[in-house]
């Protein structure tokens, strides 16, 4: 029998994302490509213990719970970003999502009708690309510098096109790390300020920012520097890279109006999320057996090291004239090629010695950074890092000997 | 400041189903309208000792997963299908989904264009109905009879919209309780054998077979029936029902090339489930601590109970002139209102008593059945069952009495 598809679904199949992704999943392949927190630093033990307390004392942490997710996790954040972030949203203006993904997806099912023009920060995350192409809605890429996205263009893009919807991770960008300027926040705010644009501020690797760096606490979010909060961005994130992925949780926290609306879209999208989890994380952040500063200082120190041993290895000869910038956190480092070489043409022979990497391409909306690939530095351990590297460098030299 | 929304989106806030689900949340409300299993049935100290064990056996339980689901327990569903339904389905011809509703939603972004036609069962579960409508597909209603869908009208349809999809529920459909015939299944397939019709067969509620009955093993679903297995029919169904909701868990199986599209649109809706849930019920189905079949012995055993309270609580004079058809199965009981009173007046009336039910025109795809009610008796413990039948009854002896 033929089946027939959705006419978008089609740059679902093809896209080349999933070649990597399938490529990574291969077990005889170290994997640079993906974003995966290093689990041996997850909080077992204390979550065990949560969820050990939390079925004993209420059965219905096994019941259908609310749409919008389980209130007391929604206080928390709510308590937690007031206290650390200078944010304040209140409950009922944050959505709990299955992560990130979701949040991003349930939004742009809320805000966008196919055709409809939105700007993305460029480069941007292969995930959210994903969504905005399966909804047939036109991408405009915002340039950047060492700062931030560029006030000037950005202005100009929103005279000419009107978007809905602009797209920008200020905290330690995936795939760049980089990191916007406080500067830079205030003057993208005071650009969009009286127009009806929605800042979409994903803040997903805000948390993993480096000690030793100037920047050892996190700069404020676009939604905490905004003059009305709550009123012209959306602040998006998730536990998956600061507590564990397979908690499934994250969030959106911003206008009433659109949270509503995202939450109409989940019930219909997934019902809910699970209020076991919900319960279990709860318990966890209150819990005497962890706490999240000092978890995630560990986290950062460890990242840290990973990132100061790939440093390391990209200065050896193989990656001679390939440049990039140390980030100051996140989990990305983004090396630009030498001599041009397209990312995607290095990644078929890396592969074929057991390695992979994200080529640039899949992180922009025109299919631009070709000559620039994504390394992952939080996943390897030190053994695993040591020999992709090596596997790469390989690789590159075959490219590099013949020019 | 102002902010826009997709075009279709309006359907979801000014959605009745969402007004009763508000009044539903009520603390003070008595719900026979939602769909929720007994809590105090929930396997709270197996899921609790799964969790412990999944947990302490290897932190990799919290990291990503893959978008089709945990492995094993997709092999475990595979089995057991085979073992208990006759249902032969390979482990990479199951998706796993965070259940029903999510299964509908992938699926109709999978395969669907707006405006597209498609066959529904009628009445339907009102979340179908929901996915249906954000995505501006034209429904067909089927009509059907004691033994489940009318063939001819089925061919009928068939030839005049040459539809893609056609939702049914074989097995107790929400709202009514139906069971087809074996007779009804065998000829429903027959009709669409040929044509390029994917039948989805939500069977979400099949193992909810009451003891006593004469169907008191479930019949085959039309996925087990069909001629070349994994063809025409896309087998959805969840645990949600079985074991706990808060485990989000659910699946879609069938042909490859389906499951392939959903599960790519999966990655981009909500990346994956969790794998912590995954192997936590795959632990529990392996258990010695849990007998799956035992439990849903236990479980219908309850709910068969529960549905003679109903059905006694029905025969009093309030309700005279009502009709319904007491379920071998399921999770509700679908009542014709006397004198064709409406059921959306009535649930007005009901709720200023504090309790509330699905007015039957939720569940239908054209407004239709508004002289029905959904009855839920799975979830009211005998007391709250007792006073929520009681306060509807008082509600309706107000009609009663005036005509």
């Amino acid at each position: 029998m033929q089946y027939s598809f959705a006419s978008r679904t089609h740059s679902l199949l093809t896209s080349p994302l999933r070649s990597v992704q399938k490529l990574a999943k291969r077990d005889s392949l170290i994997s640079l490509a993906e974003e995966l927190p290093a689990e041996e630093l997850f909080p077992v033990s204390a979550l065990a213990e949560a969820a050990g307390s939390v079925l004993s004392a209420d059965p219905r942490s096994l019941q259908y719970g609310e749409a919008e997710g389980y209130g007391p996790l929604r206080q928390w954040l709510s308590e937690s970003w007031s206290r650390r972030k200078g944010l304040h949203m209140e409950p009922d203006r944050i959505l709990l999502t299955t992560g990130t993904q979701q949040a991003m997806d349930l939004l742009v099912r809320s805000c966008t009708n196919p055709e409809d023009t939105v700007l993305v920060e460029n480069p941007t995350s292969p995930g959210l690309l994903q969504v905005l192409r399966l909804h047939g809605v036109r991408m405009i890429p915002v340039r950047s510098d060492h700062d931030g996205v560029l006030p000037e263009q950005l202005a100009e893009l929103l005279l000419k096109h009107q978007p809905k919807l602009f797209f920008a991770a200020p905290n330690f960008n995936n795939p760049t790390g980089a990191l916007w300027s406080l500067e830079r926040r205030l003057e993208v705010l005071k650009v969009i300020a009286g127009t009806s644009l929605l800042v979409v501020e994903d803040d997903s690797l805000g948390e993993l920012c480096f000690p030793g760096s100037p920047a050892a606490q996190p700069l404020p979010p676009l939604a905490a520097l905004e003059e009305r909060q709550g009123e012209q961005v959306l602040y998006v994130g998730s536990f998956s890279k600061t507590v564990a992925p397979a908690l499934r949780t994250g969030w959106a926290a911003g206008p009433s109006e659109v949270i509503s609306m995202m939450t109409a879209v989940k019930l219909m999208a997934d019902w809910q999320s699970s209020m076991l989890i919900h319960r279990m994380l709860h318990h966890l952040l209150l819990s005497r057996h962890f706490h999240l500063e000092e978890h995630l200082s560990a986290l950062n120190r460890e990242y840290v090291t990973r990132l100061k041993l790939m440093d390391q290895l990209l200065r050896r000869s193989a990656w001679s004239g390939a440049s990039y910038e140390l980030p100051k956190g996140g989990m990305f480092l983004w090396v630009r090629l030498p001599g041009g070489l397209s990312g995607d043409v290095l990644l078929k022979a890396a592969a074929l010695k057991g390695v992979s990497f994200l080529p640039g391409s899949m992180c922009s909306p025109d299919g631009e950074n070709h000559d620039y690939i994504r390394l992952n530095f939080t996943h390897p351990g030190r053994d695993e890092l040591m020999l992709g590297m090596n596997l790469i460098s390989e690789a590159l030299r075959e490219f590099t000997a013949r020019s």
